[in-house]
C-alpha cells in the first residue's frame, strides 16, 4: 500500500497511517473507534508508563460510575454551560423510562466532587489523590480517530487538598512530573508546557496547564492538560472540611488527564512518508526478524538461525517478533513494519548466514548495516537507546525549527495562516485580540510561560503594551 | 468497628466488610458502585494475573465502544431476549434526539460480531483469538455491592474459528487454564468447573462452562464463564470466510469472561468474623508493619526498627505497609488491618527491641509467634507461602465438608433450603424435573461434570433414570 505523503495531504496520510498499521477503525456508533490490538497494545504502553508515575507521586486509583444524575452535572455553573451540549443522555433503562435522566460522563468532577462531600470531614481526610482510568463520552461533531471521538479513554486525576498553594502544586507536579516526563522520556516527544489562557480553560477551572505538542503538519496538539479548580467545585458540592485552627474551610481542588488523543500525537509528530516511527520504550515490538529463503533446505536453515537470534533477543528482554508467516514475501513485511513503526528490522537470508552477517535496518534513519551475527543481539540495546535518543532529538529539531518570533504582525499572519508551527511573541493579555488573531488566522494561543514572567515591548498582535510571552499557533 | 458474625446475619457482615475494609460503596447512580482505592488495587492484582494468562494463551487486548446501535442488539434472538430487558438507552445526545437509540454495552457479542463480518474472509484470517477490559452495564433490580451491580467491570473474550472443534478447545482452555488457574494460584479460591444446564446457558450460547465457587454461608457464586456460541452469531451477522476447500462457511465462536463480581466471590470465601482474609499473591498489602510505643523516646526508637524492617521487606520485594499514622492507637491498626485481611503483621515495640524480637501475626489462622529480629525478613517469603497454601487447603476442605450426595429428595431438599452447599447426585436431564428442584428449594444446579459421563442409576429429584450428575446449591 502506497501512503498519500504528508506534504501532499496530511489529513488523508494520518488516516492511511491509523488504517494501515491497524491502529483503529471507525464503528457502527458513530464518532466512536474499534482500536485494534496494535493500537491497544501503544495504548497498553501509554497506560502503563503513566501508572507509574502517578503511583510513584501518591496517588490511588479507584473508579467511579460511568452515569452522572442529571441535576448533578447542573451544580456548577461554568462546567455545566461547558459540557451539556456535548452530552449523550440515558432516559430508558430496565425496559421503563427513567425519573431523572442519566448523564454518560464526559468528565467526572461533578459525580466525585459530590461524593467527596461524604469523604471529607477534617484537615486530617486531605488530601485525596485519586485517579481513574475510564472511557468517556463527548458528543463530536467532527471525528477523527484517536484526536477527537465521541467515546475515547483516558486517565482522570481528581484531588482535594487543604490549601491552595497545595492543589496548585499538585496541578503543576503532575503536569511536568507525569506527563511530560513520560511524554519526554517514554514516548520521545517534544512537548512544551504552559498556561491556558483564560478562553481556554477548562470549565470551572481556575487555571488550566498544558503540554502541547507540534505535528509534522505544523499544527498543535494539546497532548495533555491538569487545572487547578479552586474552591469552585467545593462550593458547588458543598466539600468543606475543619482546618487546623478549628473552621469550616471549602476545600481546594485539581483535575489532570492524558487520552487516547497521546496515540495521535504519536503519530503525528514521529510519523513519515513510510509510516509510523514508534520510540523503543513504546513500541510493542521493539525488533522484527523477517527471514529470506527460496528453497525447502534454505528455509530450515534460515529459519532455525532466526529462531535463535530471536530467542537471544528476547532473553535480553526486547519485545521481538520473528515474522515467519509463510503467505507475504520479505518484501511486503519489510514495508508493513515501517509502516508499523517497528524501531529495528533484521533481515536474514541464506548469503547472509554464509557470511555469519544480518542486515540491519533501523526505522528512524532507514540507515541499513550489515552487522556480524556473532554480537548481533547484545548490540541491540544500546541501538534502540540510540533510536529512542534520536526520535527524541528530531522531534525537539522540528519544534524549534518552526518556531517563530515574528517581527510583524503581518508576518505572524501569514506563518499561523500557513501552520507554519509555534509564533511567539508579547501579548497585551486581552481576549479581544486573541479572538481577533483567531478570526484573522484561525490560531489560537496554545500556551502562556509555566512560569509567569512580564514581557516588554508592544503585543506583536495588536500593538498595545504587552504583558506576557504568548505562543500562538492553529491546533488540532 | 464490630463486625456482625457470619452466622447470625451473613449478608450483613458481607455488607460490613465491604465498607469496613473500605472496599465500594453505593453511588447517586442507583445500582452502581464507587470502588474505593482499597477494592480497587484488588481488582487490579486480579486484572494483572488474569491478563497474563490471556496473553499467554495468544490472545490480544483491543477496545470495542461502548454504544450499540439498537438494531445491531436485534440480530440474534435468544441473545436480545436475554438481554433487551436489562439495557440502559441512549436517546438523547449533542443536545438532540438520535434517530436511533444507543444501548449501553450489557456484553459486546452484538457489535464485535458485526465488525468481524468485516474482518473475516478467509481462513487465513482466522482464528481471531480478542479479548477487551471494559465496564458494562445491566439494569439492575436488586443492587448488592460486587456481585450484582448495574455497572461493573470484566473483560470479556470474544474468538473466532474455522472448526468447532477449535473453538470448544478454546472454550475449555480459557476457562481451565486462564480463569481456573488464576482462582486457585492467585486468589487460593476453591472453584469447581463445569457446563450449565440449557436453562442456565448464556443467552445465545450453545453450551456454558462456569466455574462456581461455595461461599461460607453454603450459596455458591457463579465466579467465572466461558460459552461456546457455535455458528449462531456468525448467522446473525454473517460472518463467513472460505474454507480450504474454497467453500463459505460461517465461522464458530466462543466468548468469556470474569468480572468484579470476583473480588465478592474472595470476600465471602475467604473472609470471617474479623473481616477479608487476603492471599498474599493477591492482597495489595501483604506485610503490615505496626509501631508501639508512647515516649517520644521509644517512638524514635522503633521508628527505627521498623523503618529499617520494613526496607528488609521491600527489598524481597514484599508489598509492604508501615503504619505510623500518629492518630491512631496500636490497637484500633489491628483491628483495621485484619478487617482489611493484611496477610501478616508485625508488631514492634520497646520491649520488644530490648529483646531483640517482634511479634508476628498470621491473618489466616490469627496464630501470633515471637520471632528474632535477626532474620525476621527473609523468614517472610516462606511464610506468605504457607499463608496461600493455608488459605488454598482451608477454601477446599470448607467445600469438602459441604458437598452431600444425598441419599433421597427428602434429605437433598433440607440440606438445600438450608443452603447446605452442594448436593451431587444423579440427574434425569429433563428441565421440567430441575424447574420443580427450584422451586421446591429455590436451588438451582450450578454444574455437570466437565467430562460429561453418563450417571446410572435413578435421579435423585424425581426418581426417573439418570444421564448425567449435576450439582444443585442456591446461589448468588
Amino acid at each position: 500500500m502506497a501512503l498519500p505523503t504528508q506534504s501532499t495531504n496530511f489529513p488523508a496520510w494520518y488516516q492511511a497511517v491509523v488504517k494501515g498499521a491497524d491502529l483503529a477503525e471507525n464503528s457502527l456508533a458513530r464518532g466512536c473507534m474499534v482500536v485494534k490490538p496494535y493500537g491497544w497494545a501503544i495504548w497498553e504502553g501509554i497506560q502503563a508508563a503513566m501508572d507509574e508515575r502517578i503511583k510513584a507521586t501518591g496517588h490511588q486509583n479507584l473508579q467511579f460510575p460511568l452515569f452522572i444524575p442529571y441535576r448533578l452535572l447542573e451544580r456548577e455553573a461554568e462546567h455545566v454551560e461547558g459540557f451539556k451540549p456535548e452530552v449523550a443522555v440515558v432516559t430508558h433503562a430496565g425496559g421503563e423510562e427513567l425519573e431523572e435522566p442519566l448523564v454518560v460522563r464526559p468528565t467526572s468532577e461533578t459525580i466525585i466532587w459530590d461524593t467527596y462531600s461524604r469523604w471529607v470531614q477534617s484537615w486530617r481526610d486531605l488530601p485525596l489523590l485519586y485517579n481513574q482510568w475510564c472511557n468517556v463520552v463527548r458528543w463530536e461533531m467532527h471525528p477523527r480517530l484517536f484526536l477527537r471521538t465521541t467515546e475515547f479513554y483516558w486517565q482522570e486525576g481528581h484531588t482535594a487538598h487543604a490549601t491552595a498553594d497545595e492543589a496548585m502544586t499538585e496541578q503543576r507536579r503532575m503536569l511536568v512530573e507525569a506527563y511530560q516526563d513520560v511524554c519526554e522520556r517514554v514516548l520521545a516527544l517534544d512537548v512544551r508546557p504552559g498556561h491556558k489562557t483564560e478562553s481556554e480553560r477548562f470549565p470551572g477551572a481556575d487555571d488550566s496547564m498544558t503540554i502541547e505538542a507540534l505535528m509534522r503538519d505544523g499544527k498543535a496538539l494539546q497532548a495533555g492538560t491538569s487545572h487547578y479548580l479552586g474552591q469552585n467545585f467545593a462550593k458547588a458540592y458543598n466539600v468543606r472540611f475543619q482546618n487546623r485552627e478549628g473552621e469550616l474551610e471549602y476545600a481546594y481542588a485539581t483535575s489532570w488527564g492524558v487520552s487516547t488523543r497521546l496515540v495521535g500525537g504519536l503519530i503525528m509528530q514521529h510519523g513519515d512518508d513510510r509510516g509510523l516511527r514508534l520510540p523503543p520504550a513504546l513500541a510493542p515490538y521493539q525488533v522484527v526478524v523477517v527471514p529470506i529463503f527460496r528453497t525447502d533446505d534454505e528455509r530450515v536453515r534460515v529459519l532455525e538461525a532466526a529462531g535463535r537470534l530471536t530467542g537471544d533477543l528476547a532473553a535480553l528482554g526486547l519485545r521481538t517478533r520473528l515474522d515467519d508467516r509463510e503467505d507475504h514475501r520479505p518484501g511486503f513485511k519489510f514495508n508493513e513494519w515501517e509502516l508499523k513503526g517497528v524501531p529495528l528490522r533484521v533481515e536474514l537470508g541464506p548469503r547472509d548466514l554464509d557470511a555469519e552477517q544480518a542486515v540491519v535496518v533501523r526505522r528512524d534513519t532507514l540507515e541499513k548495516a550489515t552487522k556480524p551475527l556473532g554480537d548481533l543481539a547484545g548490540s541491540f540495546p544500546a541501538l534502540l537507546e540510540d533510536i529512542q535518543r534520536t526520535l527524541r532529538e528530531q522531534a525537539v529539531a522540528f519544534t524549534d525549527a518552526h518556531t517563530l518570533r515574528p517581527s510583524s504582525y503581518e508576518e505572524m499572519r501569514s506563518f499561523l495562516e500557513a501552520s507554519g508551527g509555534f509564533a511567539v511573541g508579547p501579548w497585551c493579555g486581552r481576549a479581544d485580540c486573541e479572538a481577533q488573531v483567531k478570526e484573522d488566522t484561525k490560531a489560537t494561543i496554545r500556551f502562556l510561560p509555566l512560569d509567569l514572567e512580564d514581557a516588554a515591548g508592544p503585543c506583536v498582535a495588536c500593538g498595545d503594551s504587552a504583558i506576557v510571552e504568548a505562543t500562538w499557533a492553529r491546533a488540532y
